[in-house]
Order: structure tokens, then sequence, then C-alpha cells
């Protein structure tokens, strides 16, 4: 491998969609388009075949001599001032592995990079779209009729952006023998305890929830405060509740992430408040119990405070384990590497949650810089990301022996 | 006065603007320069002397004998999704009284009838601009340079509206010897208590703070739930201590209307949370140390939740006393009619409290069903509302006397 073609290669395709505030890079917005087709501009070069699905991820094939395939995977689309790192990183890395592969003569499997549509669910909810039609987790009526905030549906924005592919190219239907996928760690594990790489043994399931809470709207002043029925107290005693409730357990994470107050004018008593909360646990009947006693907590508060309260389950990803055999070559490719390691869950979903259900999968973390991930600041050191790629290109070549 | 055509002419006219979720009119938006052409209409056809200020105040002038006026005004302009009778009714009984004066034959007093403009505040904020300007409480730079949500600044919206007019008509260079101001509560008290009328004694002055929390913005999963710097949950912590704050104070009123949270979206962490806190008092030194006490109480909680916090006046407005010569009339009306009544404050803000900068002012309420105000389900009785005429053209009589 090459450490400055990776790094010239992963700085310069990571600035396409970068504003002061953030990676402006929604899926299949213009930067979206723009670093895709500079994408397939890079593989096109290198004689790799290209492939679109009818999810608009690209799939970039090159040849060896067996039918087997390794497949490399993550995404280019990032949140809302997003950061650099995220998703990216594991493209370019898969990019700089084909590279290198293709200059060594010809392997024995075929090494595949695929680039997913929509990982993150920050346009189109939910997230993992791509990688959950190629695999046929989601129907494509489900995944067409998605729309974003604009009311654009994700069909619309897949035919406008040119990446409308056919079906026949999803990867049910040649299905990777391996599927590996670099990732920074999103979170401050590896870098506070001092290690190099992290091996996810698998993936944290989650549930999301859109709670409501409902009033009665009124002018600020004349309202007497014993009178009010604001929804806005209601949902932020629960937004407190559950923050409060996910530290006492173990191994729970429960995040309010989305919240929007109507009529959200100063001088009038909010009347409804719509959120989202996000439950994960490596436990799925955890994440049901946690679930459950939450909306009683709900129920309970909007009691206390006269209003009504609605729930309504949004979706719902299993947690998943990764190939014993592929987290050994892994814990191998380290060891050879003198690298540091971790045996870790990814409490992050990626779209290896659902290559699972067709390949054998894989995942490689990196240390994140104070654990900052969906923001500007997210860093990962070149070092650290040459540290992965190395790692990465070992288990490939252990794999494909 | 004529009863039935008062309440022809409030309920059809209301209807303009009116949808299944309450009143769209929005100051100088469609429906308020359509009712407003339709004022002008009745108005020009009972042979009123109408002028238009530089604010858009509509004042319609039914010459006396004398030099000296009574104005009676209130506002057509709602909040999104408003009710039906706050400002309205005040302008409708309005137009009624100057509708029978005038079929009396000539009054002594000229009778004036004031539409003010952006009462509400809803559309360009603060709240009372048209009355603030053609009172000289607001310069026209800053009256002007008030932006609504679109970024449309005011001047923009009342020159498109038809509605511009000249500053040499603004009340403060003809001052109105009275001014009236008929009204719904806009809180239970008078309902619950089973009075007809309330005289207020004044209004009660507020602060508006903007209160920004910031943390830090992550992906919600792999962060531990205990290194977490979530926006959200501070200023959960904070809606909820205002309102606890309030209700421990007597003759105390807050109210967190506005809260807008960056990045809302399901799987980050809130970064960024901006609020606005309203904060109402009879007593303009306990409003000051309302906000003294709540700003600490942001303080604490940043600090206990490790993010950082800012603050930021928006706007003032001190409590003001009505005419105890306007007030002694409206009790002999009360008295002389037979309808009981209670004096007390105006916990919301009214044109009324500019007005007394350059008029003797007096107001009058009726009951407000339930205390419900900006919402869809503000309603005053057919009945409750022909009292308050009654009484309002009773002190137009004993003022002219």
């Amino acid at each position: 491998m090459d450490p400055e073609r990776f790094l010239t290669t992963f700085h310069s395709l990571t600035d396409i969609g970068w504003t002061i505030n953030g990676v402006m890079r929604l899926a299949l917005n213009e930067y979206d388009i723009k670093v895709r087709e500079e994408l397939i501009k890079i593989l096109s070069s290198i004689g790799v075949d290209i492939k679109v699905d009818d999810a608009g991820n690209i799939i970039g094939e090159l040849r060896g001599k067996l039918d087997d395939t390794i497949a490399i995977g993550s995404h280019m689309d990032s949140v809302p001032y997003g950061g650099k790192y995220d998703g990216f990183y594991g493209v370019i890395a898969g990019l700089e592995v084909l590279r290198s592969t293709k200059e060594r003569g010809i392997s024995n499997h075929s090494i595949t990079l695929i680039d997913f549509t929509n990982e993150e669910g920050a346009r189109f909810q939910p997230s993992l779209l791509g990688s959950g039609l190629t695999t046929g987790v989601f129907d494509k009526n489900y995944v067409y009729s998605r729309r974003d905030k604009d009311n654009m549906s994700f069909e619309e924005a897949l035919r406008t952006s040119g990446f409308m592919g056919d079906e026949s190219n999803r990867l049910m239907y040649r299905k990777p023998k391996y599927y590996l996928e670099l990732h920074i760690e999103q979170g401050p594990v590896l870098e506070e305890e001092g290690y190099q790489i992290g091996i996810p043994l698998g993936i944290a399931g989650l549930s999301v929830y859109e709670i409501t809470f409902k009033g009665q709207s009124s002018q600020a002043g004349p309202t007497p405060m014993d009178r009010r029925r604001d929804a806005l107290v209601g949902a932020s005693k629960f937004v407190t509740s559950v923050r409060d409730y996910a530290k006492r357990q173990e191994n729970l994470r429960a995040t309010v992430g989305i919240l929007n107050v109507k009529p959200n004018i100063y001088n009038a008593i909010p009347r409804e408040v719509r959120l989202t909360v996000d439950v994960r646990s490596i436990e799925r009947n955890r994440i049901d119990q946690a679930i459950n006693e939450l909306v009683d907590i709900a129920k309970r508060i909007a009691d206390d405070e006269r209003l009504e309260v609605e729930y309504r389950h949004l979706w719902t990803a299993n947690p998943v384990n990764f190939s014993e055999e592929v987290i050994s070559i892994i814990e191998r490719a380290c060891k050879e590497l003198g690298m540091t390691y971790k045996f870790m869950y990814s409490w992050a979903g990626h779209d290896a949650q659902y290559m699972t259900k067709i390949s054998k999968v894989g995942m490689i973390f990196i240390p994140s810089h104070l654990g900052i991930s969906h923001a500007k600041e997210e860093f990962s050191s070149d070092e650290d990301m040459l540290n992965g790629l190395r790692v990465l290109e070992k288990v490939v070549k252990l794999l494909d022996r």
C-alpha cells in the first residue's frame, strides 16, 4: 500500500462538502454526487468493473482468479454538519486496498469496494437504506417511499442524482464471501485506554420511538402557573428521565435526539412536543425492557402534568454478532503487525450489520479523538488511519490465501 | 347599538383566515390584508375619515363637535393557529360603537377606531410594533428592520401590503384624550369566579431572555451516558426549573415558549439548544429578581452537565397602570348596567400599554372560556361579547358628556 496516496486521496475528497461548521454531504445531495463521481473516476482509472444497484450503492469489483469475493465497504454520506471520517475513511481505505492489490498483480478472490447509499439516515430515515435494500432486509417500496424534510422521495432523489442502477446488481444476488468494514470508533474507549485497534464482536441493537406530549396552548401571561398543561414541561421531565434511567443501567444507551415544539412562540404555552428516543443495547431484551419502562415513565409524567401522551414505534435493528472466523483473522493481523487491540462492541449502526445477512462479516475500529463523532470536531490522526489501513490490507491478504 | 349587526359583522369577518387548526391571520399576511380591506369598506360606508400611519395602523375618525378624541382600538392580527376573539373582538366592538354613534347624530368628542399592526409579535418580534411606533416608544429603524421567519422585513411586508401610510398620521401627533380597549381576558378568572366584566388596573410587565445551552454533539450510540455533554438534557432541566420556580412565587408567571434543538437528528446527541423565557409580574423588581435567579439556575445546571450557557436580553415592557379617571367611569358603567365586575390585572400585553404614553387609558375584559387563548379553542359567548360591548358604549357616552 501507498500511505501518501491514501492520505492525499482521503483528505482531498473528504473536503468535498466541508463547511466551517462541518461536512454537509447528505445522501445524494450535490456534494455526495460529486464525491461519488470522483470515486468512480479513480476506480475506472485502475480497471475496476463498476456496477450500481437499485439503491444507488456503488459496487466496484477487481476480478480475481476465483468466483468468491472479499468485499470492503462503508459510506460517503454524512449527517448535517458531520465529521470528515465517519464512513468516508472506510471507503477510501478500501480504495487503497484495491489500488495496491491491482499493483501486486491478480488476487485469488475478487476484491470489491462498496459505497452504500444513505447510511446515516440523516436525509432519509431510517439509516442503512442502501445496505438494507441490497441485502433484502428492506423492500423496494419501503425504501423508495422514504422522504426527506423537503418531501422529496428517496426514489426521486436517486433518479435525479443519476445513480439509479439495476436491481440485478444487488449484493444479495452475488453474495460476497467476506465483508470487511474499517471505521472510526465514534466513542472514547480506544483513545482513553491506549489501544491502536478495536475489534468489534458485533453491533448493538436499537429501537427508536416517537413520543408526543399534548397539552393546551394559551397566552403565556394570563394562565396561572398551576393551571397550565404545558407540553414542554412534560417533555422536559421525560428528557431528563431518559438520561437518568439509562445512566442507572449497565450497557444501555438512550438519547433524545429530535425535539420539536408547537407552536414555538415566545409568548404561548407549548401545546405539543414531539420527540424521538433512541435506545441501544447489545441485548435485545434489555432494549425492550427499557422501552417499556420509559413508556411507563412518559405516562406517569403525562398524568402528573395533565397531558396526553402518544408513542409510536419508528424502527428496530436487532443486535448482531460478527463472524468468529473473520474476528480471529483480524486478531491475527493485529498480532502480526504488532498492533495493540481490544475486543469491543459497536454502539453505532453500520452497513456491516445488514451485510451479516449475506456474508461473513468483521469490522475494524481505530481511535476517535475524545470520542466525538457526527460533529465537525470528529478527528482521527493520520497515524491511526494508516494503522487501520495496514490491518485491513493484512486481513484481506490472509483471507485471500 | 345593534347586537345583531355586531354579531354578524364579528363572526363573518373573523372567519377570514380561519383553518380547522385555528386562525392564521398573521400581521400583514393575505388574510390580515383582506380583513383590513373589509374594515375600511365598512368605515367608508358610514362616512368615517380614514388615515393610515407609517406603521400601517388604521385610524378611522368620526368627527365630533370638539377637537378632543375618544379612541377605541385593538388589533386584527393573530398568532399562528390562534383564536377568533383575541384583538378582533375589540376592533369590531369599536366599529359598532362608531356605527351607533353615527346613527344617534353627532357626538361631542371625535370617536376614533384604531386597528394596530402586528400586536401579536408572532410574525415580527417583539409584539406591539404598531402601537410602539405610533406612540413614539420604538423608533422607525427598529420597527422597520424586524424580520419574519422568511427573513422579510416589517418595512417590506408593510409596503407590499399596500398599508404604508404617513408618519404625520401617528397618534403621537394628535393624541387621543382617552383610549379604551375591550378584550377577552385570556385567563380563567372571570369565568371561574362568575363575573361578567373585568376591569384591569394595569398591565403586568415582562422581560424576555434567550438562553442557549451548548454541549457536544456525537453519535447517540458510542458515547457512554456519563461522558455526554447533552445540551438538551441541560435545557430540559432548565425548562422544568423555570416552571417550578414560578409556581413557588406569588404573582409571577414564567414560560419557555420557544425551544430549538441542533442538530435535531434522532441518532445525534444535541449540541445546542436555544430557548426563550418570558417572565411577567405586575412589579418590575420581581421580574428583575426572577431573571437573576433563573440565570443563576441556568448556570448551575450548565456546571452540573458540563455545558456552556449564554443568555441575552431580548426585550422588556414595564408594568403600567391605567387612568384612575377611566377606571372609575368603567366601574360606573358596570354599575349602571347592573353588570358584575372584578378589578384585576392584565397578564398579557396589549396596545393599551403603549397608549398610556399619550392618553388616559382603560380596558374592559370579558370572560374567556376555560381561560384558553392563542389557540383554536379560544371562546367567549355572544352574550359575554354583547355585555362587553354595552359597557364600552356606556363608557364612551359617559366620557363624551
